[in-house]
């Protein structure tokens, strides 16, 4: 996996002190003056996370924002300003105008202002879009906090989420309203599968996890292999406390495991038998 | 021209009141409490931008982040943090780390933090840099500011920059030094070529210039038509009182031409018997 280790040597860089959150997490927070400022950036590329054929040109546009607000989500972060990179091959660049099309309607809704851009021919259509932004202190959400004996929840249905919609709403309010009104101890979106983003979790937080797998809900169609190792579902997954549970299940959010100690990060999961068997570490994930 | 279309689209959208400086100039620049954030982002693609066999791959990730920091210097400002998308074959990703090599020193020469990334594969290598930096209000240089009688500089010699040398050192520190000693009214930096980055300031200002063709610096090897029109100069292009032209000379900067009230952006060149004639306004731009 050269994307691990190129994070890792990403990690080890020397970071200035005002770097609150660097490299490693879903967004970087970076203190300046007595703000917080979130800063994070996702690609959505042609023939690797959609294909032309399957997707309109303004949901190309909805969804690439879309992604990159995912990542601030996760954070439990304010997205305010997009800067939109955006490449494309002679013959569609008739189209750009349905994508900012798209990336135009994502921003209302979410009330962004997109102030920058850069524009380039390509070969295979190109996004690439960078978000800025804001998060409180005590608010923000990373990937290294669950703690022993966490409840793990999920903001949603999981599976086969490419089917047949391109478009998904980034669960910014959500991650507002848990960290309004819960601990949570740590959080992450699900953008390549949940076993593999379960697993970004325990290794910087230290621990394992054990699934139910009669909790973990589907979407339409889905099996539970697609639930467990299917990219692009952008639900929230955190870990609270688990008197938490009752609260949080009322309010729609889906109970699936549980976090434990461990030497060594690991998934397993634990079937209606009762019967625990560990996971492979996999997921959807290019390079 | 798609992109231009494209631009006077992105400018027309509605901004947030804290939005200082919007799309269409070389960064945005964002009130954030008492600061003026600056926000930009370059795309560096293969075989658009650069190809294989003329570059080492940490010359690619040194020039990408180059390349954004070059407008960065466009408007004065000073580059903090950057994040990096890197996309690339699969042939290629044991390069990765070559690349980063690059992307590592040029950030360890600007003191810059390299605060988040995004890694994916693409048929082709492909780099997109943003930067995040700040600006101090009064010296801030827009494209807009250009006047009339204005003398029209640069700060390096222009034509066949590209020409055996993939590394250039971006012009963060001229750029602070003009802004703190002289008034900068306009300035760009010379990415698409002369012509096309001067009208570029001429249109947001609404003015024409006149350039002095045996005024125009040329590289080793490069005749006038590469100074006007080649890319990739990453040279700043500015327009000053004309009173300034003898110092800014001393200091090593050129100047080229002057700044003319218009009702329509234009560019015309000057010859030696003292001819002017207007100039094709085309350059190095690829949609």
């Amino acid at each position: 996996m050269e994307e691990l280790k190129l994070i890792q040597k990403f990690k080890k860089l020397r970071q200035d002190k005002s770097v609150y959150i660097g490299p490693g997490d879903d967004a970087a927070v970076i203190k300046s003056g007595k703000k917080y400022l979130l800063f994070c950036g996702d690609m959505f590329i042609e023939d690797v996370h959609f294909t032309i054929k399957k997707c309109k040109f303004e949901d190309i546009g909805y969804r690439a924002v879309a992604r990159t607000l995912s990542d601030v989500a996760a954070m439990a972060g304010r997205p305010k300003y997009i800067g939109v990179s955006l490449a494309l091959p002679r013959k569609y660049s008739k189209k750009a105008l349905s994508i900012l099309k798209g990336i135009r309607e994502i921003s209302e809704k979410f009330k962004l202002s997109i102030v920058g851009g850069d524009m380039s021919r390509a070969r295979k259509i190109f996004l690439d879009v960078w978000c800025l932004g804001y998060a409180e202190k005590n608010r923000i959400t990373t990937r290294s906090g669950a703690k022993d004996a966490d409840g793990i929840f999920t903001s949603g249905k999981l599976g086969c989420s490419l089917n047949g919609k391109v478009r998904f709403r980034p669960k910014i309010k959500e991650a507002q309203f848990l960290t309004r009104n819960f601990k949570i101890n740590s959080m992450i979106d699900i953008s390549d599968g949940l076993v593999l983003d379960l697993y970004r979790i325990l290794s910087e937080s230290k621990k394992q996890a054990v699934l139910f797998k009669d909790h973990i809900p589907l979407n339409p169609g889905a099996k539970i292999e697609n639930a467990l190792y299917d990219g692009e579902d952008y639900e929230l997954l955190f870990t609270s406390p688990l008197k938490n549970r009752g609260t949080l299940e009322k309010k729609g959010f889906f109970y699936i495991g549980f976090i434990k100690n461990s030497r060594k990060a690991k998934v397993s999961i634990r079937n209606t038998e009762g019967k625990t068997l560990p996971l492979k570490i996999e997921g959807y994930f290019c390079l």
